[in-house]
């Protein structure tokens, strides 16, 4: 998540590079194409070329919407996450009746842990790094049967099903916390499997592919026709206008894959470190881990 | 689904190639007609043509925002059925006590292995294609009633709701597991449901269906408006335009019905392949099956 | 809801006449008033009256979005209780312990079947025309009553609610099948109250009816302008755009009012007989009934 | 809310006379300014006033959306009110069991006529306008202690849920029945806030300013055009320009508080009255008060 | 959140007095540039750089949207907090049984009082200004305990859970209850959460930088055109239309962050003392405190 509200040209260049240089060698070639080959042929009326934009505009704005809407979703998602992991929590903690029992004390506080190595699981499996961190939380035996498993964050909320169970089978929770404590499960599952939803789900190659193809179309089009009215500017406005829709285009086309590992993704290493602060503060236990650092100097956090 | 965010202009000429040749064709006529015949009486102001493109692309865009609704809804649907597979697998395996009656075990494993058969029926029915995977999962007496009925699907779900109450009868779930799991069953009801309503909801044709026209008189006014401008410039010129406003609609018709067997309709065999490694590895069995492949050389999954 | 997506000219026609023949009119009157006694006088910039046609462009795209929007949101409830009334039927046939009381059995049954007049009462109520199809699936005394009410499918619920509680009363069911059924009842209860909110809202009449105004004017200035530039051709081209503006606002207006009794409506005949097929293969009995048949040759179904 | 999809001339000018006068005082202004004292000055090109006539009619565009959502979700959470009040009345009417007890029933039936109370109570808090018919339905000491209290319909909430517990206390209901009515009681609570929410959230004032400041500039710069072009005739198309942007933006205002009472307004009187018919016939009693009457000869109802 | 509909000229310079001067030394800087240096140069056709403005205009209309759909679901939380606070308070007043248990009775009252206290106390952390009103509900235990904490609002909750657990080991409250009052209690978490989701994700700021960058192009394109044909009238008319972009695209900016203690934020102080009147009211205690007061003569509340 970007957290600067200005960049430097610096970062505008480092976001744009390609393009600038595809854009001003475009409009260059075409600027000699028209000037010393076709300046006799082609005069296209401008109001025929202004109507393209427009559409092209609409074309990269429904893009955006979309693309926006899975970036909020994502979002949003693990914000449910976080709410529904601090009900997990408080929940276990406060309704699960341990007071002279500790070792099913041990087991419920187990319970909320394995949780935050349900969430970084979860961390894990979405952003396809290399990520073991999800292991500090476990048992050794956990461990092994989950890596066996090729759902790991699925693997970890069987284990939770199964010593929720087992918490009742005890008498330590009864039926309405056994009511509340699963409809918990039931979501952090939901919001596992929505967040592999977005993963796994391409958005339709064919809007990103057409949008930038026209975009192209349109790029040449426009500075054919500003080559005729004002000579070689028209390399300089071609380059502006390109500029202003590619980078619209970028700007979505950035956001549509919010799990993966760059600056505009949704900032999972920080909320899963909320969670983890939370819930370790919740159980009374030390250390409490630092919040995650901002990177860049200030100028985003992952 | 497709999976590549590039295209070939073999595969561009294999999902346009029609509206191409009727384009190029359209374009032509017009000329020859503007050129040889009307060329003396028709010259519309140029910005009154704009006007209709950019109307037109406003309801293209309508249709395109509708389209990926609908394809983003069925897809949300089996994302949602994926979840509620493993919440069901996970409750009827943990909370259903059956550690002293080894029948009441495989009772129990069966109405898992059911739910496969649902999820399988549910594709079928959806894709209407023979396919009949999903007998696989199922004892003889229940296809034979299964298949007398007219909506299979939904038939199973009437089994499983038998069955639910048989584990109750028995003792094996008490009233709040009952809650949890029935719960579940009508999340499976309403998921397929709303798979039906999108499969059975034609999106209102005369959208579509005026859509079209309106760009071709588009594609006509242009090619006239252009050909006395640039002349026979204007062929190739009003087939750029042509393609791009096309191109949109099409992208937008071919998301309208999801569960199509299409490349770009929803992974109904990937979704539900998923579901079934999910639950076979949870129950411990084997072999797991493999997942799905891509096809046409990483191009698309269905 | 339509079918087809592909309509003849006599099709369009029959959908377009009255527009086509007052645009025609309109445009002729407006040439011959421009040619004979205006031409001096008024020459609009193009561009000015280009700025009204986007902005007329964009105001039919909003009636459109929300015309859709009830359009759908209709479907998706009649869709919602199609599921409703599968898991209705299905709990109370299995759930409902009537083993060894045949009597009871028939009450539960008759509670199904109930359902099924609940469906068409609702249609009834929502469509306005005579059909007392609901009426077959209830007893002579249960007719009377209802009929006396102001709120048929409302008196319907009322009935369903009272035997819930005597099968309660009956121990036939406990508390926890007694939550299902009773939040079944209470979607359904929602479901009609939510087709009637459509059904009695009228879509705010400002927006329908100065949006037509506003397209006359457009037609007329567009007209008035292309008679300058193309003589009596003016006619045919300022039918054209006429045409394109009219019938998009027309396409929404008849999406705006989804029960009402015509070919873009929701097909309430089909769902509900739907319904009616899937309750009565679930309880075994026969004749069932046939599928509603499209009509006009496959164009539409009711 | 309005009925009639049809207004006369009349009505139209009843609605936007101000409207109309102050247009044609400002092209009027403008005209002769231009005529006398600019004309020489500004030719302004007409593609860059166009542009602000687009970009004004998005922005009106912007505001009808957000206007139409609160209008509709107005609609919606008070639909949501009418399908709640059955639920309840229905539910406490049969699940109560009063069968030996005429005191209790008694007691129960005054819980269903205080919802009456409840919702006529809002709908005076909403509509701020002296209206105490609330208090039909309620005895002297609930009317004594509810308007000591700062938010009526809140405190009749708090009644309710008083005797709820009491009918508990009692075993008239149990637990079960206990959690359906509470549920539906949190709902009321929920659509009292709901509408307070829109009442009291003012819509951006910043946007309506702006946007009708904008329209002025768009009206002045667009005669000054037109009147170098067409000279008086700009005043009169300068005025239908002016009247197709206020009038779009002017129905939008006039739906962004829809519990205003307008004739576009929610209509709470006639939502109200259908509750209370379907809660007196349900209880079987007399006289059963008539719906509310149309307005204006059927031109809206309130 | 603004309450007046209209602007004094000095409040509409207060609001945009930055953006005025520097549009003002742009638009002549450009004039004086295209007047004496460059205008032999550059003549670009007006209609390339119309499709500029209007994309420029979908651009903000993309950020406007989304940011008041920041705004709105800022609102619907807290609407949505006010709710469940009455719901908590009527709940644990009526459904605990205290009647013989002074102490237990005060227990509970406690209990609201606190709830009091997680609002102001989320309040206070989502202004992230210093207000400590929220200790006024607590004890001198509860301070020490929850100040240590990192996040107040949520050790506040933990407080609640613990009572709650408490209320039922003493029998004052049966599942049933305990039900619905959890059911609250992780309402009040999520809508801690879903505030906490909006204070923390920054919008995208590649969106706003590069906006704010377009409109900035456009100023200077447009300004450039306007000078050949309008000379220095072109800094008044450049002024006014890079006035009707910015504050557009400002109006957006300001409703980005609902949370941020501005004039049109969302008015926590109001809504909190709100949810304040009314605890105590239904407890009957004294004294009642005071609506919070509008600020600067009724131009806005916070």
């Amino acid at each position: 998540m970007l957290l600067k509200h200005s960049l430097t040209p610096a970062q505008i260049f480092a976001f744009t590079w390609k393009v600038d240089i595809m854009l001003l060698l475009c409009c260059t070639v075409v600027y000699f194409l028209d000037t010393y080959w076709l300046s006799a042929h082609i005069a296209i009326p401008v109001a025929v070329s202004a109507v393209l934009g427009t559409a092209i505009a609409f074309f990269i704005g429904f893009n955006n919407n979309q693309a926006y809407d899975r970036w909020w979703e994502a979002r949003t998602i693990w914000g449910g996450l976080v709410n529904d992991s601090r009900s997990w929590a408080r929940s276990l903690l406060y309704y699960a009746n341990t007071k002279d029992d500790p070792e099913l004390h041990t087991f419920v506080r187990h319970m909320i842990y394995r949780h935050l190595s349900f969430v970084y699981a979860l961390k894990t499996s979405l952003r396809k790094l290399p990520d073991e961190y999800y292991t500090r939380y476990l048992t050794k035996e956990e461990i092994d049967y989950i890596q066996n498993q090729q759902n790991i964050p699925n693997a970890i909320l069987n284990l939770q099903s199964r010593d929720l169970q087992q918490l009742r089978h005890n008498g330590a929770i009864d039926g309405f916390a056994f009511l509340e404590l699963n409809e918990l499960l039931v979501k952090h599952c939901d919001q596992m499997g929505k967040s592999e939803r977005i993963k796994n789900t391409v958005f339709p190659p064919s809007y990103v592919y057409f949008t930038r193809l026209f975009i192209w179309f349109y790029v040449i089009m426009n500075t054919l026709m500003m080559t005729e009215a004002i000579g070689a500017w028209s390399i300089l406005f071609g380059w502006i206008f390109g500029f202003v829709f590619h980078v619209t285009h970028l700007n979505g086309i950035t956001l549509m894959n919010p799990f993966d590992y760059h600056p505009l993704g949704t900032p999972l290493d920080s909320i899963s470190r909320t969670i983890e602060i939370n819930l370790i503060e919740l159980m009374g236990d030390e250390p409490i881990p630092q919040p995650v650092k901002t990177k860049a100097d200030g100028l985003y956090i992952m």
